[in-house]
């Protein structure tokens, strides 16, 4: 299963981590230990809620982690100004043997996540967890998006929807992961082979335009199709006229239901997809096929499904492709990766840090941090409390909006727990990661656990996230000590 | 070079593409050829060309095209409505005997290319061309949104551009495959340290503000970087306050002056980036390091960057990511490939075929095409006729524009060539594709040969690219039969 990013070395990292780490390298670094959290500043594609994913990923990723000869040889040869290697001898033998010791904690794949709070934990060496901040942003931010537009879409389209965007998404192995998140975020299935086998996901697709184009008729095309695939039947109806398209479809079904077999469903790929469904169910009911299906496709998202839905269209499936696999809206998510703390690599006691910026959203959260996920007695979703590992929680309960800090929430439910959850110590893993249809159920127990209204498509009901109040405290005082005024 | 693509194995298709080879296998279809054109119907970014990218991916997933036995096992395991397998024995052994006998012709890697012209044609047994559909779709979609983005980027940073967008780009590979599409399109290094190895292309990139954070002080961390790198200094300077940043990389510049060395430039990677880079102009150079390079970076892309110009900034250099690496503006490209002719293996002839649409932007190109592009004695680009090659260009050398027939252009220019040229023959590398700095210069050659106002970023002036006179002659009397018109 590992394939697809196994053959990706420990260079798969930005240059400047691996000149930070020659740098801690000679400055006696080695011991300093840095805790850094990933979080994401906000709501992708202005909805309430994200479905975390990428966690598969970066665990391949951590357990294969490696430097080469090869890898070496090559940074050895990158020159500085005056023509000289920039990386030494003594750092390039170091990284060969470099061996990860890092604790990563993070969220479950599928779990329901929303901006600014930590989803992913790492600490360790200073240095490993910078070499490593690049791959494990790419596999966050990338399959979080997918997932979460995924999601989007399948609430929409009440039905089944099929992923099928590889030969538009951003490159193969993009095209791969894009199609285990869309499953992940609520798709039935992809197009894409490839993702079935690595993925163990269901697979769906019949026949193209082209199919059509190379038989002497459409009926004969259709015909050959439906004795070749009488259990998997979906003709394509679009490739000349659609109406004549129908018909063709409807004598071919009927010849199915003579042999005791069903047409499953026809394709609808272009035109006015309202009209031409309702066009289709009322020829497909007329000529004796009420239980053919009728799966449109054409550039669709969560907006244009509403819309036919608005409109009267009616349909059994979707296919959707290009908007689904590059995110066509919002294309990347913000992750950031930030230094919250440091210690020496034999201290009990971590010192928190953090960066003040002009912007109060670009003001990072100091300590060593996790989330309590509190739920209400009706099984819903109360609030989110970022906390301190150390500090703890205070008996008052309080979470405080650190973007308003008038709004305040107090969370006195029973039921809780920790989001983010040990999945490597010291570089060992310890915990688990879920198969793909795993994934795809936490995230639709997870979606069940939010109010209909913070689901909404558009300005949905904002969900509570917030600093727990002896946390929030400790930050302003920060702030005002590393602006000097207290 | 090979190794980020050639894992995949031949199951990086959509489904429908296998189960129409199964069905073209059981209907005595082995023997029928086709011929595909890949093409795109919209200019990228609303601007007037595209530089073509892909062709070396699509080189190296042609040569390693084969099915493996795990992967036919896995097509034996997917079931039908019925619960039964929908593959049959005798296709999946021939999947796993296939060897592409396909012949690709195509651009050159870094061509300047327009809407809906041919860029790459296949012709073969139709069952082959069909399973690699998907693949080259992707490469090249994709490599050429990200080649054509950075060009703009380029064209309005006129100075070096770095990209370093690895962390939100979509999927491991599909950073990698970016990074090596932006140099093509013209960046003068990426962050990206697999991809400098894999594609012999400059890297460069030097601290975050976690290495900052790593100090007790900020001049401290400056002093310890200058140190390690004397030849490759850029100090990031906004970690705390952007004025004290500046204040301390002068410090440090002039100590490294005061040692014989020399502070590259510090950069900026958040505020506002015109004003800040103004102040930092005059700080420097009033603190004695006026060769001291400023480098900007935060969500740049061709728009901003004009505007920090229009308003007075001052720069040395550019570092662009996510914008870039995920062609933020337009992330997916249309690309299409469509059947227009079909032949038995053994005739010499092809058929013309085309699919008429109600749109007439849809109503594909029948023949078998390529594309001669005329250079008139300025050595600047006349215009590109789309021709078939079996009908060649009659005498009076016009294009008429299909969406506008009204709009024709004689193309009387002695020099002239054509863009598809041979890549493989019967499944055999018989061309040669350019490795990635090669390529840059092939874009940079094609885009002087463009004039300015065809290059504008927004509303540019229309390149002209038609139909060969006696193939649009063609081509609307094979609408009007189709249509029963005639």
């Amino acid at each position: 299963m590992s394939d697809i990013n196994s053959k990706h070395s420990a260079l798969l990292t930005d240059l400047y981590q691996l000149t930070m780490a020659q740098g801690y390298f000679h400055n006696n670094k080695l011991e300093l230990d840095g805790c850094f959290y990933l979080f994401f500043r906000d709501y992708p594609f202005n909805g309430g809620y994200a479905i975390a994913c990428g966690i598969e990923q970066i665990r391949q990723y951590i357990e294969n982690f490696h430097f080469t000869k090869e890898d070496t040889k090559y940074l050895s040869t990158i020159t500085g100004s005056n023509g000289k290697p920039i990386f030494t001898k003594d750092f390039l033998d170091y990284l060969e043997g470099l061996k990860l010791e890092v604790d990563i904690d993070c969220v479950d794949e599928g779990s329901v996540v929303f901006p600014h709070e930590p989803v992913l934990r790492v600490c360790g060496p200073i240095l490993q967890c910078q070499i490593i901040e690049t791959a494990i942003l790419n596999a966050f931010n990338f399959q979080t998006l997918v997932a979460t537009k995924a999601s989007r879409i399948c609430s929409a389209a009440k039905c089944p929807v099929s992923e099928f965007g590889l030969r538009r998404a951003q490159g193969f192995a993009g095209g791969v992961w894009a199609s285990r998140a869309a499953v992940v975020g609520g798709c039935a299935s992809t197009s894409n082979v490839e993702a079935g086998k690595l993925f163990n996901i269901p697979v769906s697709g019949t026949h193209a335009h082209s199919w059509v184009m190379a038989f002497d008729s459409e009926l004969e095309a259709f015909r050959a199709y439906a004795k070749e695939f009488p259990n998997n039947c979906v003709l394509l109806v679009d490739t000349y006229d659609v109406e004549q398209g129908i018909k063709n479809a409807i004598i071919v079904g009927n010849e199915m239901k003579e042999r005791g077999e069903k047409l499953s469903a026809i394709r609808i790929d272009s035109g006015d997809l309202t009209w031409l469904s309702k066009t289709a169910r009322k020829m497909l009911d007329e000529g004796g096929l009420p239980d053919c299906g009728i799966i449109l496709s054409n550039d669709l998202d969560e907006y244009s499904i509403k819309s036919i839905y608005a409109e009267g269209g009616i349909f059994s499936g979707l296919g959707v492709g290009t908007k689904l696999a590059t995110a066509y809206d919002q294309p990347a998510l913000g992750g950031v990766y930030k230094l919250s703390a440091t210690k020496m690599h034999d201290e009990k006691v971590w010192n928190p840090h953090m960066k003040v910026s002009e912007s109060s959203q670009k003001t990072t959260i100091p300590g060593v941090l996790n989330v309590r996920r509190y739920i209400d007695d009706n099984g819903k979703l109360a609030g989110d409390m970022i906390y301190d590992v150390s500090m703890g929680v205070d008996k008052t309960c309080t979470i405080v909006d650190p973007m308003d800090i008038l709004r305040q929430k107090k969370l006195g439910e029973k039921n809780y727990s920790d989001l983010l959850k040990p999945l490597f110590k010291k570089g060992n893993l310890v915990g688990k990661t879920f198969d793909t249809m795993h994934a795809q159920e936490n995230a639709k127990q997870g979606l069940e656990t939010l109010d209909e209204t913070q689901k909404r498509t558009l300005n949905p009901h904002t969900y509570p996230v917030g600093l727990e109040r002896t946390l929030n405290e400790y930050r302003t005082k920060m702030v005002a000590k590393l602006r000097g005024i207290s």
